[in-house]
């Protein structure tokens, strides 16, 4: 019986190996190859304060057989893969830790089948949310999950991404039907039947979602669809401070009102919000709200939320019903990433999340104020509420080496914090590499049954290397 | 790049090692362990037409670690373990091909917690959805998967139970949000946090969630409550053909109507219910629906479905709003396993399902009807079709072996079809020992990484040997 866990086993980086690979690349693949600086650097993307390790090569696949013969060729090689969507992952998911090849999918955007009568459709892993809701607006349907940014829909479904719709419609683990996938030597897989549901083996398809590519590249992703609501209608309100926001949260849920999206911002967030947005909200903790369903549905959520909210000292609920006055503040809050630089322009953004219980929910913002008060930091609070989900976004000096050694202490506690309170040190990110340091501590002897799953399914340890597992050797 | 699938390998049943195991086991447990014949028995119980095979002994586990205990003994001497929890799995799930240890969970029937803020409990593996639903009773929630039977929480967890409510719920794969279970050498692991979400790691959860004890045996259950809704309505109505019956529900699906159960019994079926239940039903296509909302929401829906009925010649929808009368329908249709019964006094039933897109539902229902009428069975139909989800009941001669033989052909035929059709051979059975032999075709090269993870997780094969997982050697 072993409660300790034995860390994963390191990739070890093979020069010769790597250019052996690259030269058999650039000679089948010839200009959908590059090793240009400029391409193997935008591949290693990042947004976090990781630093960026860029791959040695970058190859364009064009579909499902290209990819596995790429990955074929990068196993008998022992050469790392990364798969590449739109790039918009937050923990370093995309470096290229031991070098090896970024396979960039976003050329396999193929709508493959919408089956409006089963409520699904089926599209290749480079097609992108909005892309997909674009093609879908003629046949009353949409594909609810909306993490902010316009990423692909292998990207999410390989993050678990999630986003402001998902206390409603649920994460990318509840809205996958099937994928099609490449394992590390070369195998071709589909995880499922489009069944609506089914009791027949293992769940792969939720065991590669959020594998973030370590054991398999998604290049197919079916997916639930979701009928546009007859209505919609939302708006803002402000409390006089966050725990009765919070706790207006908690007894929205509670209530069983289901609300399609209840977004937090904090006043620091609401300041950058106005400043970014031109928007003139007061500054104080605010709830953007949102409601789906048929018209006396919608009023019937409204009228119980507005309740609440007066129980809990908000502001009168100033109702955006105008699809314009709507998209207004949505496109406000979908752009606080971005908002927040106007607190502190030239700063670098350092972004993370955690997710504990609901009734947690109140003291860990709470907590976390105080740290961020405690350090100094510039770091609005925003969060998908609803599900106990929020985001710290810290600005930091790029030039100054103590305050991210700070950042990182503070991340630190942040992802403790939430694990202590029987949370997650991510509720939508991803590990990456930046939350690698968290697993042990959160998933204890768990963890080395996600170690031999790795290493059964990629005993050479090329899928994307570096990543969710804790590494020795 | 393997395409073929490697069958996983057989157990090899070592007598010596059992014996070791037996006498150990009855030292340390006295009473709490016993190979009498009787118990042996009912722990391989099956209702399929499968052979009953027994355990070597049965041991009465009263907590995690005593589990632990067990397991670990048992991997040592290279002994099958099988876990046992109500007794009521449909594919041979609790046969014992290898003998070996069943460990009853039913003595692990402790409700843990309630944590109505955050709409969650956790409960021991032996404790039953009526028991759990019986202590929630005040607190204004409930748990809403119901396989009819009053499983053990566990055994849902561990077969991916749905039923009927799992149109509008979802199955025990959206509904557990986390597990401890016991592993095979014994170490003990809980797979996730308590949060709502959580995007950190390898899904072990969905992993364990239908893998019937062949990966670990769940020994906790975390799981996700609802609120029991304000007003629950819904009624009968009947259709002059199934296909009609079918249409109904595709196009309510289709319409967002969250319906909360759609049932539909085929003219057998009714007939059986009306024998069974005394209810003076007419003979033809039944549907039978419930709403779940607020006053207005259940009005609201109700209306929609009956324009959706006449649109597809149903009979005017007969209303249920009394729960008595509620009771006394639902009650009918959960008891018509037993109800088919009077149809063949002194059969055998073999009970079968499939599930496949909601589209296919209406051909692949009328093309297995066909396949009934050609063979001469008498076998009803009925299901979740609001999944696209129906079983088939086949009332045989005990003493028929040649209406056996026909039965496997007619379930082979049955399976393929749902296959064919993009759907699976089990929605919710499980696959047991019954399905093993159409994994392969449901799967193809997938069920090789399926066969990874057991013998990663299992080297000895000592958990539930037998099942899932097609084997040689």
């Amino acid at each position: 019986m072993s409660t300790a866990v034995q860390p994963h086993f390191k990739h070890h980086k093979n020069e010769e190996a790597i250019n052996t690979v690259c030269s058999k690349l650039s000679e089948r693949f010839g200009d959908r190859f590059t090793m240009g600086k400029a391409l193997r650097e935008q591949h290693a993307h990042t947004t976090t304060g990781l630093q960026n390790e860029m791959p040695d090569g970058v190859v364009f696949a064009q579909s499902t057989e290209e990819v596995s013969e790429i990955v074929a060729l990068c196993n008998e090689q022992c050469v790392p893969v990364i798969a590449f969507g739109s790039g918009s992952s937050l923990e370093g998911q995309l470096n290229a830790p031991y070098g090896g090849i970024s396979v960039d999918l976003s050329g396999m955007n193929a709508i493959l089948e919408v089956c409006a009568e089963d409520l699904n459709c089926t599209v290749q892993a480079g097609v992108t949310r909005k892309q997909l809701n674009d093609y879908l607006r003629d046949t009353g349907l949409f594909f609810p999950i909306d993490p902010g940014a316009d990423a692909s829909l292998g990207g999410m479904a390989a993050t678990r991404a999630s986003g402001t719709n998902a206390v409603r419609y649920g994460t990318m683990k509840d809205n996958v039907l099937s994928l099609k996938a490449v394992m590390a030597d070369g195998t071709i897989i589909e995880t499922a039947s489009k069944a609506k549901k089914s009791s027949a083996g293992y769940d792969l398809t939720r065991l590669l979602v959020g594998s973030e590519g370590t054991l398999g590249i998604i290049t197919e992703v079916s997916l639930k669809l979701s009928g546009i609501p007859q209505a919609i209608s939302g708006g803002i309100c402000g409390f006089p401070d966050l725990e009765s926001a919070c706790n207006a949260v908690i007894m929205t849920i509670q209530c069983g009102i289901p609300v399609a999206r209840i977004e937090l911002l904090d006043s620091l967030q609401v300041k950058a919000v106005n400043l970014h947005s031109k928007l003139g909200l007061e500054e104080r903790p605010t709830l953007l709200v949102e409601f789906h369903g048929t018209d006396s549905g919608v009023a019937e959520q409204a009228e119980l939320f507005a309740d609440i909210i007066e129980e809990f000292g908000g502001s009168d609920f100033e109702w955006a019903t105008k699809p314009e006055d709507r998209t207004r503040l949505w496109t406000a809050r979908h752009e606080s990433y971005w908002a927040t630089f106007s607190l502190r322009p030239g700063a670098k953004s350092v972004s993370s999340d955690a997710c504990v219980p609901i009734s947690q929910l109140a003291e860990c913002v709470r907590e976390t104020q105080k740290d961020i008060e405690a350090t100094g930091f510039l770091a609005p609070i925003v969060g998908h509420v609803g599900d106990g989900n929020f985001h710290v976004q810290l600005l930091l000096d790029p030039e100054n080496p103590e305050e991210h050694a700070k950042a990182d202490a503070f991340l630190g506690r942040l992802a403790e914090r939430a694990i202590a309170m029987g949370g997650t040190c991510t509720g939508e990110h991803g590990v990456g590499q930046g939350k690698m340091k968290y697993m042990t501590k959160e998933f204890g002897p768990a963890l080395s049954y996600m170690i031999a799953i790795k290493e059964a399914f990629d005993p050479k340890n090329i899928m994307n290397p570096g990543k969710i597992l804790p590494e020795h050797g």
